[in-house]
């Protein structure tokens, strides 16, 4: 028995709170406030605590939270704990939680990661993939993810400076690229798993930092629900991340991590990083729904 | 300061042992002995001890031991306890310790994943990491390894049934595989980390399901170390990974995990689980050591 479509849950919270926002939590030890630090004999009590106020702060301005996997295991033997309070912190606070792990392996060692994140007590609402050893790597994770109403999104075109160097080859005997081909199977793969909305369980990451191939794809992908890192920090603005969504100014969820959680370290003395992080995704929100009413 | 070379360090395990085998942890729970599970009021309790008893009896036949960090993560809030754990006793039983977690992110991202492996107070040998991001995704882990004298496997031809969907793509005005353009780039990205024995600390995983492929590799990308999965339960024997060693029967490092850590339940009646792993070990060896001697 499936649960409510993924895609369904994650645009009716967008359209409850009117915010296409997700809220990337990388806690990095770095640039935590020093007080929060002190204040704890651990660095992962730190990070829980972090974490959960920021929870608090953003949860009128953004449906979803993002955890960033590489930020916990940092964590040492204290990483899983830390991250699986977090993940009920956040449900608390009545919002979606991803799990950006890339993670990816075959057959019985991908249904173990994906046992991980979709089958216990507290199963994420979706975790993200990387595509590189084809739909062996994927489809387990997508079974158990529908199992539980959770979804899936895989890596099709990243953020990062080097990302064209794999996923812009030009395959031969096509017109594509690595990561239009990338797009179109997980179009494909998830097909059927669309909502009432019209969008699949399974999407894509597609990065704000290459606008043309987000709204490229866009067009190419109908049904396959964005997650956009790149906001931000990374560079990327309200401009670049409209062509990806639809119409109805659904399609995609926005990703801003430092710029969002590290805003206090901008901020006017006096105001807690909760607070600081608050007004940066408030002021997120409205800076996409300015551009996409413009 | 960077320590001894890591290339170095595994050959050099693998001519003391006179083995070219890689035992695979992957304790999947429901392939454990019943009466360990029953005897530990936690799994991961069970998992530990698990692997504990089986880096004991592998010890004598195999050099290193590779962690599946997927079944880790399935026990949930004591995933990460279970993992460090495991690595302790291993390096206790002087074995080499690999994490296979594929682990791929960018920028600040990939070097917490890093930190989180290389950087504590026992650093893994070795981790798994998939190319997909392009060289962002791989040099934080390269910078972070070669600190503490540890290594780096790129995903390059995997040894599941869906590889070639992705790997295999052929690359316009080029006479090139997506996979050759990989393991061409980690040759360079490598090349000028080679120790005495002329490996570099960058190495390749390359599936030994796929035998032609392998030997192509081996041939194409000289000076860099191969992690050969896919042995025993998913298909190949030795005839298909001497294709993956130089003339030295060095080069290549050979991982089965199924096969050797679940052999007692194929074993005669009243054979330990421990020692049925050894014994399967050291047969492994011993067919990969005939196979190249002839």
């Amino acid at each position: 028995m499936a649960e409510t479509n993924f895609a369904d849950r994650l645009f009716a919270a967008v359209e409850e709170k009117d915010s296409r926002v997700c809220v990337g939590l990388d806690p990095n030890l770095e640039l935590l406030p020093d007080d929060l630090l002190a204040a704890h004999g651990h660095p992962a009590e730190a990070v829980v605590e972090f974490c959960t106020r920021i929870c608090v702060a953003v949860a009128p301005y953004a449906p979803v939270v993002k955890l960033q996997a590489a930020y916990f295991e940092a964590l040492g033997r204290a990483a899983s704990n830390a991250l699986w309070a977090v993940i009920a912190e956040a449900r608390r606070e009545g919002l979606l939680v991803m799990l950006d792990g890339k993670r990816n392996d075959i057959g019985s060692t991908a249904s173990a990661y994906a046992q991980a994140y979709f089958g216990g007590e507290t199963p994420v609402d979706a975790l993200t993939v990387n595509p590189y050893l084809g739909s062996d790597g994927i489809l387990p994770f997508l079974e158990a993810a529908q199992a539980v109403g959770s979804g899936v999104f895989v890596l099709v075109h990243t953020s990062n400076p080097s990302a064209a160097e794999l996923q812009d080859l030009r395959i031969d005997d096509s017109s594509h690229r690595v990561y239009e081909h990338v797009g179109e199977e997980v179009r494909l793969m998830g097909a059927s798993l669309r909502g009432e909305r019209g969008y699949s369980a399974l999407g894509a990451v597609v990065g704000a930092t290459y606008p043309e191939q987000l709204a490229h794809l866009r067009r190419k992908l109908p049904g396959v629900p964005f997650l956009v890192p790149g906001y931000g920090a990374q560079g990327a603005g309200a401009a670049e991340v409209i062509g990806a969504f639809d119409d109805d100014r659904l399609g995609a969820i926005v990703n801003a991590s430092r710029s969002l959680i590290f805003a206090y370290r901008q901020a006017t003395e006096g105001e807690s990083f909760a607070t600081a992080a608050g007004e940066a995704a408030r002021r997120m929100r409205d800076e996409i729904n300015s551009a996409l009413q413009s």
